[in-house]
């Protein structure tokens, strides 16, 4: 098979004059699909309505230290609650503080607050001249949106396949006192799907900051979301890995059930050391009397334990893996060999990352738009939305229906042969 | 009846003879009783238990606005939850946000929010010199705390029986700069329980700030918490109370169904100007994909209206109702006439504040805790935990069952005779 830089222009034309007629016809369907958010279906969300059973009237709303999780207080969360989410990282219960629905909240609020009131007694970062964040590329954009925000300074480094590029974390973390944090997913990547090595999990721990207040803010947001049962990945527990390096301090580990049980009526949790948690409840025990105890419970009496957590999320596995699939296969068919893109099959997570010729990223979400097919805006996962090759797109197979996945990702790699064909007879 | 002041060394010595007695009898019981915290008791909290069987496996998920309260989104809130809490204030639901489980949160993250990037463009405070609020006294520990932690300049404002001292308040914000906000909790203020008056109201709406982004943190946490059937105050709306006198951004107030249905599980709201709304969400946005809408969902399916809001409130009341008809008819019974306290018997809200002698609130309050009665700490109605006269405490009659708020509110009596005997017979 020839690829399209291979071809001749007459070649390329004729192909061209065949995909306009196919984008026509859709453009013509008037469409409404979106590919754009990682936003579980309707079916994925119909998994967890038994949940809403466990609590009724006539249930015991006693945690098991005694108190009722209807009324105030409770500040970190029920014990029972504490142990759920720490099994589901890996962690220990003395390390987490159970927060509300979201952990996104949890990571704006520790931004915030290192702002308005420093890190363990370090300088309030309001007070600085600078501050820099390292994010790995490409990334999550509500990560990079908050720190943006905050005018933190975003210091793109480049992703491997094993993580992020470890020898520029390294130079730049324990060479620069204004590095105060990274932001890390470290189990399939959004939006590569990619999982740190162990080697990359330690080389974190090792680190020597520059600064005493450099945090790794490891958002863990696909712990157990796994595709393939014989194929799950593992990462290295951060907290104790740390802790062995003489970092203790060093991380904030962010996860929540917002895509296991409702994404918008989940429990999200902080997992961290005690002398951090120490640190944020000096906040916290001003900033509220306590998140949704009765929620925590709700979700604890649901899954009991890790098991049901796993349990529940081969269900969730059994909906996404054949979009995974379907997606990743009209890639191959469609793409396959032509030369004019590439991309990962991920084992886990919410996403594919398609990487297009270089300078066609935004013309192939354009095209899609024009079409009827919302892709999640090119650029979105570098910081300040400036994807320096414009070639990176996001693709979240998990809301539409089969069907119309289906149609989406056909229309999709259409505008992604008409864009790339237009890139390479410019330069032709 | 002679108050304690007219009598001689002679007769106060005999008294208290007598009181020692029965307050020695009272530490020997080794009770543990608690009026610190104005949280609901547990027969408050089963009224809302039937709550949690309104929604099921079987429920329809969607929200009048066709979003599913399970996914991601809808930032500001479900339709029909911003209607329930516009009607429970009297405001308009284009005028709500709806937000997580708890009104403090959001009045941290409102000022919070104005130190990392100001309100509505103005400078952020972070970047100022001096940042001061108006606390009016006594008033509520935990706004107090808010803006303690942020280290701003707490100036009090004293109470009168229409609200705070409107004077003072006129012509500290109208020329000075620095005044950014005042902590107000106008209906059943806590902890006296006073209502502001039309007067009062309309004074607030008619400020004249020096400040641009001078903001009135209207706590309405007790908007419908009446104890008399026949004799529910009403205060007038201050947003629209503002917009009348041209000041219509300069209200954020702040309710929440904590008290309604469970303390550590309802829904909160911010209720304010479109153009607050429009400023605020730019950081909501950043801060989180949204509230959880399940619960919101919950409530509404619940309560439907403010009807049925209200008609809830009456259990509520039929429970509080006694309690502070004890309490109040204690006091009466056992230090009226004697001249060492004054207390006022509110119609709503959680608290009565009782008013001792000048120099005995610290000492009542030690000597209650060791009879085993555990009160709100003397001061905390204060800026900085200060009281001046250290003269008020705040009585919770909500926690405790009937017949340990007997036993705890007898035992207060004792203490309280014992601080003023020993306060004037040192000063005789």
């Amino acid at each position: 098979m020839k690829s399209y830089e291979e071809m001749s222009k007459e070649e390329l034309y004729e192909i061209k004059e065949g995909l306009e007629k196919e984008y026509a016809k859709y453009k013509g369907m008037g469409l409404s699909l979106n590919m754009a958010r990682g936003k579980p279906s309707a079916a994925q969300l119909d998994l967890s309505m038994p949940m809403l059973d466990v609590l009724g009237s006539d249930s015991d709303m006693v945690a098991s230290d005694g108190a009722d999780c209807r009324n105030y207080g409770g500040l970190d969360g029920i014990p029972e609650a504490k142990q759920l989410i720490a099994d589901m990282v890996g962690s220990k219960p003395e390390n987490v503080i159970v927060y509300g629905n979201a952990s996104l909240n949890i990571m704006y609020d520790a931004v915030s607050r290192s702002f308005t009131h420093g890190v363990m007694g370090n300088t309030p970062w309001c007070k600085l001249d600078k501050v820099k964040f390292l994010c790995p590329v490409p990334g999550y954009d509500r990560h990079f949106a908050i720190t943006e925000f905050f005018g933190v300074e975003m210091v793109p480094v480049p992703m491997t396949e094993n993580g992020p590029d470890m020898d520029m974390v390294e130079s730049l973390v324990n060479s620069d006192e204004t590095v105060k944090g990274i932001w890390c997913v470290p189990k399939y990547s959004n939006p590569q799907g990619i999982v740190y090595s162990d080697e990359t999990v330690r080389r974190f721990a090792a680190l020597k900051p520059a600064a005493a207040d450099f945090r790794i803010y490891w958002d863990n947001a696909y712990a157990v979301h796994h595709l393939y049962d014989e194929d799950q990945a593992e990462i290295l527990d951060i907290i104790s890995e740390c802790e062995k390096a003489g970092n203790p301090d060093m991380v904030y580990e962010f996860c929540s059930t917002s895509k296991i049980s409702f994404s918008g009526a989940g429990i999200a949790g902080l997992v961290t050391s005690q002398a951090n948690i120490k640190d944020i409840l000096k906040q916290m025990t001003v900033q509220t009397i306590g998140h949704d105890k009765v929620n925590q419970l709700r979700h604890v009496r649901f899954f009991k334990d890790k098991a049901g957590i796993m349990a529940h999320m081969k269900k969730h596995a059994d909906i996404m893996r054949p979009k995974f699939e379907m997606v990743e296969n009209t890639l191959e068919q469609e793409l396959g060999g032509l030369g004019i893109g590439s991309w990962l099959c991920p084992k886990g997570g919410y996403f594919i990352s398609f990487e297009a010729m270089e300078g066609c990223a935004k013309n192939i979400v354009a095209k899609a738009k024009e079409a009827g097919v919302t892709m999640t805006p090119a650029g979105a996962p570098f910081p300040y939305g400036n994807d320096p090759k414009d070639s990176v797109i996001r693709i979240a197979p998990s809301l539409p229906e089969a069907d119309e996945l289906e149609m989406a990702t056909k229309i999709f790699v259409v505008c992604v042969k008409l864009a790339s064909i237009e890139k390479i007879v410019d330069n032709k």
